[in-house]
C-alpha cells in the first residue's frame, strides 16, 4: 500500500456534524462556529507506543483513549466538543492495517459525542506508533469551569471508581461529557480537574489553581473493584486506597462546590446518572496542603507523590 | 531535572495576544472568539526526527519547522493565525535543554506572527523526539481561498524560488502569512495551496480539487540558485528543473486567478513584496493533467511522480 492509499482509507467516512465546512483534504479544516459561541476551547495531547499503549494493545482501544483523553479535559470544562484532528505516526507502511483500525476507535467515539473529524496528518515515525489528537469545541453561555475557583468550605466530589485503571479501563473509559455539560448547566461547580494524574496529583493541581487546601476522609473514597483485585493478584504493590490516591488515568471529574448545596446536587445526580457513582470525598480548607483522614489519624499528602513521565528525579 | 521542573521552564515567557482567556496551566486553552469571525481555521501537523530533521539538527530550528509548515497552511487559505499547542514528545529527560531550545523557535516565530502558544503536552517518546503543532485562526471577512476554485484559463502563479530547499530553507523558511493575506484582500486568489510535495505534487492536488488541468512552462519556473548548485556538487541526482518541480518543502503559494489581473497582480506585487519574486509559470485549461512545455516539445507530467513519505510500493 502507498501513502496516497492510506490517506485515502483513512479519510474515507470520517465523522462529520453541520458545522464542518471544508473537512480532510484541503490546506486547513474550515469550520463554522455556532451562533452565540464567543468562546472557543482547545486541547491537544498524544499517546505514544510503550509509553500510553503497549505493542500488543488493540490498535481501535489506542485510537478510543487517544480522543477520550482529549474529551476527558473537554468534560472537566464542562464544554462542548466540536471538531478533532488526528496526527498519526507510523513506523512503516507495513502497519498500514493498524492505523486504519485505530482510526475505528477514533471514529466510533467521535460519533458517539457528535465530533467531527475534520483533518489530520499522517508521518512516519520510525520506532514507535503514535496518534496525536487536538479536540476544538466550545464553552457555551455558561462558560468554562476551570480549576481555580474553589474556595474554603466547598464539598469535593468525585465520579465514579478510582485506582487500578491499568487493568483496562484507561483504554476503555468512557469520557464524562455528558456529567460535565450536566454539572455546569444545573449547579455551577466552582472549580473542576479530571484525573488522569491520580487522585492526590489532580486535587494537588486544583489547590494550588485556587489558592486553598483540603481534608480528604479515606473512608468516602470510591475504590475500583480493579484496585483491589490487583492488590491481591500481587499485579500492584499499592494497596486499594493507595491505588485510589495515586494510581492515575481514571478519567474521572473531581470538583468543588458550595457544601449546603451537596444533597441537592446528590439526588439531582441519582436522578439523572444512576448508575454512576458520585462521591463527596472531602472539603476545601483555607490552610494550604492536601490532608487524608485515616484510621490512624491525618496524614499529609506531598505534591511530589504523583505521576512523573519520565520518571526522573 | 523532573517533568514538572522541564514544564515550568517551557511555559515560561509563552507568547500571548489578546484572545487568550486561559492559556496553558488549565484542562483545555480558552480563547476569546474575535468579533465578527464566523469561520474557524485549523491545522495539525508533526515533525518527527530522522523524518523532517536530522539528530544534529539545531533545536531552535526544528520548533521553528514545527509551527513554520502550520501558518503555511494558514497562508494558502488567506488565514489569520491566533493560536498554537504543542506536543512535544521527548525521549528522555536528559534531553530536556533540547526541548527547551526547541520551544525558542516557536516562541520567535510564533511572536513575529502574532500567535499566542495557549498549551500543549509533554510525553515520553522512546527512541525519536517529536514535536506535534496544532495552529487555529480564523478566515477574516473575505473567507478562506479552497484548492477547488480554479478554472480553465486562470493564470497560475508561485512565489518565491523553488528546489533545493533541504540545503537549509526547510527549516527557515518564513511562512507568507502577509502574502496570503494580501493576495485574499486584493485579489482573491480562485485557488491556493502552499508546496510542500514539490510543485508537481501540490498543483496536480490543485488541479484535482479544481477538476481542470494545467500547462506549465519551463522556462519560467523560478529555479533557487541551491537547486543548481547542489545538482553541480552532485548532492542531488535531480537537475535544477526536476528539483523545482519534486524536491519538495519550498512552502511557497502557488495558486490561480482570472489571467486578465495578472498584469496588476504583477505590479501590486512588486509594490508589497519587492524582495520576493513572483513568477506567471503557466494556466489552467480543461484538459485534465499536467504538462510541462520545454525545449523538447510537451512533457505530461503524472500525479504519481510526487513525495511519499513511506518509500513504499
Amino acid at each position: 500500500m502507498r501513502e496516497t492509499q492510506l490517506v485515502g482509507r483513512l479519510v474515507a467516512d470520517l465523522p462529520t456534524n453541520e458545522n464542518v465546512l471544508t473537512g480532510a483534504g484541503d490546506d486547513c479544516a474550515v469550520l463554522r462556529i455556532p451562533q452565540g459561541e464567543r468562546t472557543l476551547l482547545l486541547k491537544t495531547d498524544a499517546v505514544v507506543e510503550g509509553v500510553h499503549f503497549d505493542t500488543d494493545t488493540a490498535p481501535g482501544r489506542i485510537g478510543h483513549k487517544a480522543l477520550a483523553r482529549c474529551l476527558s479535559d473537554f468534560a472537566a470544562m464542562g464544554g462542548i466538543p466540536d471538531s478533532c484532528l488526528v496526527t498519526l505516526g507510523l513506523p512503516d507502511i507495513g502497519q498500514a492495517d493498524r492505523a486504519i483500525a485505530s482510526y475505528e476507535g477514533i471514529r466510533d467515539l467521535a460519533r458517539r459525542h457528535g465530533v467531527s473529524v475534520s483533518g489530520g496528518e499522517t508521518t512516519r515515525s520510525p520506532h514507535a506508533f503514535f496518534l496525536s489528537v487536538t479536540l476544538t469545541g466550545y464553552a457555551g453561555g455558561e462558560g468554562p469551569v476551570l480549576r481555580r475557583g474553589g474556595c474554603p468550605g466547598d464539598a469535593l466530589f468525585v465520579t465514579g471508581m478510582l485506582g487500578g485503571s491499568r487493568s483496562g479501563h484507561h483504554l476503555d473509559f468512557e469520557p464524562r461529557i455528558a456529567e460535565g455539560r450536566w454539572l455546569v448547566e444545573n449547579f455551577r461547580p466552582h472549580a473542576m480537574i479530571d484525573i488522569s494524574d491520580g487522585l492526590a496529583g489532580d486535587l494537588h493541581h486544583l489547590l494550588r489553581a485556587s489558592r486553598v487546601g483540603a481534608l480528604v476522609e479515606s473512608r468516602f473514597l470510591p475504590v475500583s473493584r480493579e484496585a483491589g483485585r490487583r492488590y491481591r493478584k500481587g499485579i500492584s504493590g499499592r494497596t486499594p486506597l493507595q491505588a485510589a490516591l495515586h494510581d492515575g488515568e481514571d478519567f474521572e471529574l473531581l470538583f468543588s462546590l458550595e457544601a449546603e448545596r451537596s444533597v441537592a446536587l446528590k439526588d439531582g445526580w441519582r436522578e439523572r446518572f444512576p448508575r454512576t457513582t458520585l462521591s463527596l470525598v472531602g472539603r476545601l480548607e483555607s490552610e494550604p496542603g492536601l490532608r487524608l483522614r485515616t484510621d490512624s489519624g491525618l496524614l499529609a499528602i506531598p505534591d511530589d507523590a504523583g505521576h512523573d513521565h519520565f520518571g526522573g528525579s
